[in-house]
C-alpha cells in the first residue's frame, strides 16, 4: 500500500516503520524530521525503514528524529520484527535482520491471533573491559569500585553494552536519589565518554528492579541497554542467574546471558495505529 | 471504516478527528491522553470529535490531550471543516458546527482536487470593555495605556476575544524582547487572570508581522485567538483596514472583522496522516 505506516512502541520507546519499496518519497534528513514531529507530522522517537539486505532475511535502517542514522535499538529491532510478523513479510518465527551496526536474530516468543506480543532480539556482547568502556579505572575491570561525589561515595561496577553503563547496587531504590546523583555520575570525570546510570535492586537470583539516568536524557522510564548493562554485572557478580528480568517504572524486560557474555532481550511491543501518510504532508517535505 | 483517525495540523497546531459513530470503543479521560501521548499514542494538542447535532449541520467536542474538554479553537474547528469537506460529509463548501462554546459557520475558501486548503471559521466578537477582558484600568477601555515594569514601560491595548490579550506595537520585533517581558507582561497584577501577549509591527494598512507570548505557554509560532486580538487592536486604533493578513513566524491567518466586532478568520490546514487505530492501543486503554 502506498506510503503505508505503522506506528509502535516497546515500553514506551516508540517508532515509526516505513518500507522503502511503498514509499514514493525521498525520505531526506528534512523528511525525516517532519514525519518524527508531533506538531507537523505524526510524531516518534525514529523511523524504521525496511530495506532491501543481501547478508540477512530482511534489512532495517535505523533513524533519529533529526535525520542522522542509529546503529542499534534493541526496541526498534522488537518493533520491527513485530512489523515483519504481523504483516506476514516473514514467515518463520526466528530470522535475520541487517543493521548498520550488523547483523542482528529475531524470534517472536508469544503471539496471539497472528499479532507478536513478544519479541527476543540479539544485543550484542557485553564488555567489562575497562579502557573499552571506557572508563578511568585502576583495575582491568570496574567491579565494586568506589566513586567519590562531593557528598557521597558509591560502589560502581562498569560494562560496555554498545555504549557505557555504570550500576550502583541498592538495597532500596529512591527516584529523588536518582534525579539527585544520577546527573552527578553521568558527568563524574572517572567516565570520558559520560555514563549512563543505573540503580538496582535485587530481588531474587532472578528478578531485579532498576531505576535509571540516563546519558543524555535523564530520567527514563525503561531501557534496554540499560538492562542488559544491570544483567551482566548481576551476573559477573554471581548474584543473579544469567536468564532473569528487569523491571523498571515503564515494564519488565527479560535477559539472557550466554557463556561467551552474548546477550538476548525480550520484551512486549504494541501496535499504536497504522495507516497512509497523507499526500499534503509529502508535498511540504519536498 | 472501524476506528478511523485523520491527524491533521492549522500553523503546527494539530489534531486527532474522530468519529463518534465509527469508534468501538469507550473515550475515556484515560483513552484520550493514550491517544494524545506521542509514545504511547499517535501524538496530538487534541482530539476533534465528530458528535451528532439537533442546532447545526454537524456537532464536534474538543478534547485537550489531558482529557477535559476546550469550548472553542479556530485551528481545531479549521480542521475539522477540512476534514468534513474532504471526507464528503459536508457537501456544500458553507455549513454550521455545534461547539461546547456555541454555534458557528465554517466556510471552505480554496480546495484543490477536492482537498480544503483554507478555511474561514467564525471566531466570535472582540470586546474592548476593561472588568469583561478583565484588566485592572481605570478607563472602561483599555488601550494606549501605560504599563509598568520594573525596567521598562510599555503602552498596550487590550481585548479579549474569548480570552484576554495585551497588544503592544513595535518598529522592531525583537524575539529576545518577547521572551524577557513576556513573562513579566503575563503576570503583570493589572492582569487578574494573566493575559496573551503579542509584539505588533504594522507593515502596511492590511498586513502586519507579530510575536506572541501565549499565557500558560509561553514562545509559540502562531496562535489563532492572538491574530484576532492583535488585528481588533489595530482596526479599534484606525491603524489597518478590517480585513487583514496577520503574518507569524508559524504561517499567516487573514482576519475579518465586521461593523459589530465579530471576527472571522481564514488560515491553511495540512492533513498529515490517516489510518485505524489498532487494536492493541484499544485494548491497552480499556
Amino acid at each position: 500500500m502506498k506510503n503505508f505506516f505503522v506506528k509502535s512502541h516497546g515500553l514506551g520507546n516508540d517508532y515509526i516503520i516505513l518500507n522503502q519499496s511503498e514509499i514514493d518519497f525521498d525520505l531526506t534528513e528534512k523528511a525525516i524530521q517532519r514525519i518524527c514531529d508531533v506538531h507537523y507530522g505524526i510524531g516518534s522517537d525514529g523511523i524504521l525503514l525496511k530495506v532491501p539486505s543481501l547478508k540477512a532475511n530482511f534489512g532495517v535502517r535505523i533513524l533519529n528524529p533529526d535525520g542522522s542514522e542509529a546503529e542499534k535499538s534493541g526496541n526498534g529491532l522488537r518493533i520491527f520484527a513485530k512489523y515483519l510478523h504481523d504483516y506476514k513479510i516473514a514467515k518463520p518465527p526466528v530470522f535475520t535482520i541487517e543493521t548498520a551496526g550488523g547483523l542482528v536474530q529475531a524470534e517472536v516468543t508469544e503471539e496471539i491471533n497472528g499479532k507478536a506480543q513478544s519479541v527476543k532480539v540479539d544485543m550484542g556482547n557485553a564488555i567489562f573491559n575497562s579502557p573499552e568502556i571506557p572508563v578511568n579505572c585502576q583495575n582491568p575491570e570496574c567491579i565494586d569500585e568506589t566513586l567519590h561525589l562531593e557528598y557521597k561515595d558509591y560502589k560502581v561496577s562498569c560494562v560496555s553494552v554498545g555504549n557505557p553503563h555504570c550500576v550502583i547496587l541498592t538495597d532500596k531504590l529512591d527516584e529523588k536519589e536518582v534525579k539527585t546523583f544520577g546527573p552527578q555520575i553521568e558527568t563524574n570525570p572517572m567516565f570520558p565518554n559520560r555514563i549512563n546510570v543505573q540503580f538496582a535492586k535485587v530481588l531474587s537470583p532472578t528478578e531485579v528492579e532498576v531505576m535509571i539516568w540516563e546519558r543524555g536524557a535523564g530520567w527514563t522510564l525503561a531501557s534496554g541497554s540499560s538492562s542488559c548493562a544491570v544483567a551482566s554485572v548481576l551476573v559477573k557478580k554471581g548474584l543473579a542467574q544469567p536468564n532473569l528480568t528487569v523491571k523498571m517504572p515503564g515494564g519488565n524486560l527479560k535477559i539472557e546471558i550466554d557463556r561467551s557474555w552474548y546477550i538476548r532481550m525480550t520484551g512486549a511491543v504494541r501496535e499504536i495505529a497504522n495507516g497512509t501518510l497523507s499526500n499534503e504532508l509529502l508535498e511540504d517535505i519536498q
